[in-house]
């Protein structure tokens, strides 16, 4: 990244050495890990550049918004509706949680029994290396899982701009009273961050937006069901980690680009792998960039990933917003109904995700589904055990994989998912 | 026990050889924990006779209710308002999850990764060991941690009788209405239970039996403030886990015997140890019977237990419902205003509970606090941070402890506490 960036990272109080390392790490994984594929769609070359720009550009652009007086919000969560944000004049921006940073310090904060990604959270915070933490005015939490829950109580004596988000456990009547209450109240809150009144048109003008960036990456999905595949599951996931980080309309574009050139593939026959290859679908937690390990083993291993029921994949896109509401009170709703669709594991009973991924083993045509768990999320841990006897009855093969950041136990996880694709040949 | 109990055993389903098991076990830990002790108040006899027939005697009388058409509602969780279920001519017990059992069977439906009080409960289940499960006309379970609300969703293909009590997670108003709303439902679903219907009349003297039970414990509460402490935390304990099981009216008329020999032991200046022995405040997580292991280690390495603040202890009985109102809905206002002050570590932020144990430390002469911690018990460990930093500040001595039901770490844990002990002297 070009030295211009450094004054910005200064400005923005960053810990420059630690960032120099972090940013090499970074760079040295996604070569190793992205740019060694073959056969990648030429329209990813934009997302290389994204990456190659995470920190620099992309935080350019928005220390420029800024300088225009539009706020930044940083969130960690599909729960947080990009929709009222966007019609405040505002920008969202998804929170670096998806590598392990300065963990000493992190565990005098939490327990070492917290997940990867909460830690991380923390991490880049102690460690001063997230340039999008450090440049929100207002940093978002929720009460999804126990551990986010009393994390951003910590969380909140690091930052002097943490709002926490209230979330419903049950997909109730009161727990919709609860979610569209909170709705109104981030609504409100939002309002107040920007000085901007949120109208009807602006709202409404926001949800064709979002809309459009789901339905990009709806259509990707779609063609993810071709056989042979026609991108790999490591840079489909990358569309979907970008999705939380880039500028609406341009990722809409840059999506969309990329599946008119797969769609080129599909009519030729052309696949990124051979028709042959197994096709894994992943299951479970979300995986924050640079969090890349899993995919990287499944698809060295002789596999090609067709979709994620993940928050960073099919679980946090699915659902559109309903565009026909007229009022702000009834696009709210509309908003409301629209996330409290999400099935992540928080919920009880959460019926509707094992029905999901057995739809997605179906439609992606998935020879097998691969449970991602981070140790010590409790609620996705707890729900694999009942996602891989709903999967056995129907005979899917799954294979439950717990494990973290660290890559100690990389070898071990690669001997595990390549005995379980041999058997899905 | 009696042999008379073996055919009521049978007809509860309950394996009768794994319950013998069980039960010579908790007759030996019993023995040798309480057993042992020295100075013991007498009326202790009557709750060593409750022990001596807790599987026996207590199931019987639940069976005798039965049989006169009252209904038995099972629980494991403060949040279940007693009143309620008095006050529909019900019954209500704690249900078994104080020891391990039946480890191998659980960890088919839990992660080995669960605290030890949730795979206990599954355990007692799958091991048909727990007479009052199945004696219950319904379980509550409650959308406690994630644990437990996961935990649930499995139980419930388990049980048929399984009832999912939503909780709010923060104390807002919107907290309030929604824990207003799941009691009206829990009193509906009581109702319809017992085809009893809920009046003014019968709530207020269901309100004024449970608060007579907590007074009682209140009593006995403020007797150990006293110094020398006129009685064990082990024996304090067993009142308090007690309270979840035996026959209101009884019980209260027990604690207050207990407490009339207190006071003559404090007018006596009589301790159950000497006067120079440290006082420990215990905090955390909830221990039901016969989960000893902690305040049995603390209490034989030199110290002595003046409160808990715990479920299980102050956490669970300190507030009293309102008596003033009149009708049932103003009443079912005072009962939740009630347990909405319970400061679970469900709630964030949840500030309250700090605040208390600084009050008890001081209030009962505390000299440290041990706050218990039940490995992978998310809420309570991640909590243990803030609370520690919060005694430091205030100069109160603190020790950490994070253990399960297993007794492989009993040596370990008692090296700890012996060390954390010495320096209060």
């Amino acid at each position: 990244m070009s030295n211009d960036y450094v004054a910005m990272w200064k400005e923005l109080g960053l810990n420059l050495e630690a960032h120099d390392a972090l940013l090499s790490v970074l760079g040295n994984g996604y070569k190793d890990i992205y740019m060694s594929q073959k056969n990648r769609p030429e329209g990813m070359g934009y997302f290389d550049f994204v990456m190659s720009e995470v920190h620099g550009l992309r935080i350019k652009e928005l220390m420029d918004e800024r300088a225009q007086g539009r706020k930044i919000i940083g969130s960690y969560c599909v729960f947080v509706p990009e929709e009222i944000v966007l019609a405040a004049n505002a920008t969202l921006v998804g929170l670096c949680s998806g590598a392990d940073f300065a963990i000493e310090e992190v565990e005098k904060y939490l327990p070492r029994n917290t997940c990867a990604l909460i830690k991380s959270s923390f991490g880049f915070k102690l460690g001063k290396v997230c340039p999008y933490l450090e440049s929100a005015d207002m940093v978002v939490g929720e009460n999804t899982c126990d551990g986010k829950k009393k994390g951003y109580e910590s969380l909140g004596n690091l930052i002097d701009n943490l709002y926490v988000m209230d979330l419903p456990q049950m997909k109730s009547e009161q727990g919709r009273a609860l979610l569209r209450g909170e709705y109104e109240r981030f609504r409100s809150a939002v309002e107040k961050l920007t000085g901007v009144a949120i109208t009807a048109e602006s709202l409404s003008k926001a949800i064709k937006i979002v809309n459009a960036k789901r339905s990009a990456i709806h259509r990707m999905s779609e063609l993810r069901k071709a056989v042979p595949a026609p991108i790999s599951g490591l840079d489909a996931l990358l569309a979907n980690q970008v999705f939380f980080y880039d500028n609406p309309a341009r990722f809409t574009e840059s999506v969309n680009k990329i599946c008119d050139e797969l769609e080129t593939r599909i009519k030729e026959k052309r696949g990124v792998v051979p028709e042959n290859r197994p096709r894994v679908l992943i299951s479970g937690c979300p995986m924050a960039v640079p969090n890349w390990k899993l995919p990287w083993i499944i698809e060295t291993s002789g596999a090609v990933i067709v979709g994620e029921e993940s928050c960073v994949g099919e679980r946090g896109t699915r659902n559109l917003t309903d565009e026909s509401a007229q009022s702000v009170d009834k696009m709210m709703d509309a908003i409301t109904d629209r996330y409290f669709q999400v099935d992540c594991a928080i919920f009880t009973p959460n019926q509707a995700r094992l029905s999901h991924i057995d739809e997605m083993a179906r439609e992606y045509k998935a020879d097998g589904v691969i449970h991602y768990g981070l140790q010590f999320c409790q609620p996705y841990i707890m729900e694999s055990i009942p996602v891989e006897r709903a999967l056995e009855e129907k005979n899917i093969p799954a294979l439950r994989i717990e494990t973290d950041y660290g890559m100690e136990d990389a070898g071990q996880l690669k001997t595990r998912v390549e005995a379980f694709i041999e058997q899905l040949r």
